[in-house]
């Protein structure tokens, strides 16, 4: 585990409990990261109980025939009741709606989580809506596909994954400490806390911007007069810059909605990057090939960092 | 097949060989395209003998111990004694020199082929070379690794995948014939048929386009003050969006020196795609969405086209 925010005091001396079970987890939104949360708490018995609710009555139903969930139900309160964890795991547009309506429904020793893209915003809605904002502790599993929806789930989708948790001063350790046992502890998963703004603005540059140069390419590429050709011809190269422009549009754009300023940012450090290369190509420089050195060594250190793969 | 480019009269009727047997082939140049070359002929039986160079006696020796030639030769001269079948598999700037150096000591009936992966300067400096510019068939199989090299090099990276050959009018229909039959009965390859010219414009958009976006996203991104923390969050969207950025930087520069017109266009194309962007994200348009939606619908026609994957 890695840690860059500082953690409440005495938070570590309550690690002893290395078999978190949950009573009853109330899921609320059960596309891909929801229904595949479901799935691992269950088959890996981390919850008694795994509520589900989506806003599409269908979705519900088809997550619990696929065995995310044991028990459906159809609002956000029912699903709420009774729950010792619930996860915010809806579009981060629809989150400050679902926080408002389940805001009243909790108990104060009650945890509340979201799998949010962004935190700022998310966090912000939780500690202005909840009555009780120690009870929230913002989480990014940095995980995903460029699939989507409750068919592409799979319990495995958490299987050794990082995990950004974004307390705030405001976050009681106990709520904290819930979330830890069962990402750590429950999924496995490896931990980094950072504060709401650094998490934005590190995952702007490592997973927004690659959205946004995989968007821009595969439109660039399609509408480019050689296209009728250069398709037949695109192969594991294309495949894979552009894998990301395959994922749900809506996450992408409530991704762009609430994390602009630090998009805008690593957006403007990549066209100036690119800008450089642009001016080697039009000198037709030979030097240009220090860059691609250079950038290859970056990323293969990036690899060796994180053990190869 | 399919095929953009019109073929020489009476060519259909030539291909009823489906046993392509080749006395003797010689590659010139044994990274991963032309050792993963050698060990594909050797283990389909597709020649009586490959003779390999390289620059590099010891990538040479390598390249028979790891099975990929039945022997080496040092120099290019001694490679292409008595071949039937010579195969340019050296980075696209050394080309030049190693056609000046063969050139004359190949007999009309040789076939001279290549690897690289521009076209246009490639068939310009055989045609202007070559004493029977008839013999040469330029070719780029598109396929690839980050990874490269003699290490990297595998049998199997040539199945299945897609050859472009760019035969121009000069191109004799019988040394055409014999790249068809190697590639097409031989590997079990796609062929596309277009000008060389037509071939750079092409692969400008889904090749050379990528290495560039990938190598700024990887330069731009490393460059990032929030980079300590971000490389932890970095995961498959990353990954996958930089993964060609691992590439050989020596390709990457013969690729922009030798394509440099049509990777500006697509360059430009590229940069206005990602203003597109840039001006809804600092708008916060919603409307950003219908751009994410366009992407994934043209990303996804594309696998569709090709058979998914």
């Amino acid at each position: 585990m890695s840690s860059f925010h500082p953690i409440p005091e005495g938070f570590g001396e309550q690690f002893m409990e290395k078999t978190p079970s949950l009573d009853r987890v109330a899921i609320l939104g059960l596309g891909l990261m929801g229904a595949s949360l479901g799935m691992a708490l269950r088959a890996k018995k981390l919850a008694r109980s795994v509520v589900g609710y989506d806003v599409m009555p269908g979705v519900a139903r088809r997550a619990r025939a696929r065995g995310a969930i044991d028990a459906v139900v159809t609002t956000p309160t029912e699903a709420v009741e009774g729950a010792l964890l619930v996860v915010l795991a809806a579009p981060i547009m629809a989150m400050r709606d679902l926080l408002a309506a389940i805001a009243h429904h909790l108990d104060a020793h009650v945890v509340v989580t979201d799998l949010g893209s962004t935190k700022a915003q998310v966090v912000s809605w939780a500690e202005e809506l909840l009555p009780h904002p120690d009870q929230f502790v913002g989480a990014h599993p940095m995980v995903g596909s460029e699939r989507s929806g409750v068919e592409a789930a799979e319990a495995s989708l958490y299987d050794g994954g990082v995990w950004c948790l974004t307390p705030t001063p405001r976050t009681r350790p106990e709520s904290l400490k819930v979330v830890y046992d069962l990402t750590v502890y429950g999924l496995g998963a490896s931990l980094v806390l950072v504060p709401p703004d650094q998490h934005d603005a590190a995952v702007a540059v490592v997973s927004h911007l690659p959205l946004l140069a995989a968007t821009a390419l595969t439109l660039a590429a399609s509408n480019d007069p050689q296209w009728g050709i250069a398709q037949m011809l695109a192969a594991g190269g294309f495949r894979d810059t552009t894998r990301v422009a395959s994922g749900d549009p809506r996450m992408a754009r409530d991704i762009c909605l609430t994390n602009s300023q630090p998009l805008l940012e690593a957006l403007d450090a990549y066209l100036a990057s690119l800008q450089r290369l642009r001016d080697a190509v039009a000198a037709r420089d030979p030097d240009i090939g220090e860059q691609f050195a250079e950038a290859q060594r970056r990323r293969d250190a990036w690899l060796a960092s994180r053990g190869g793969a």
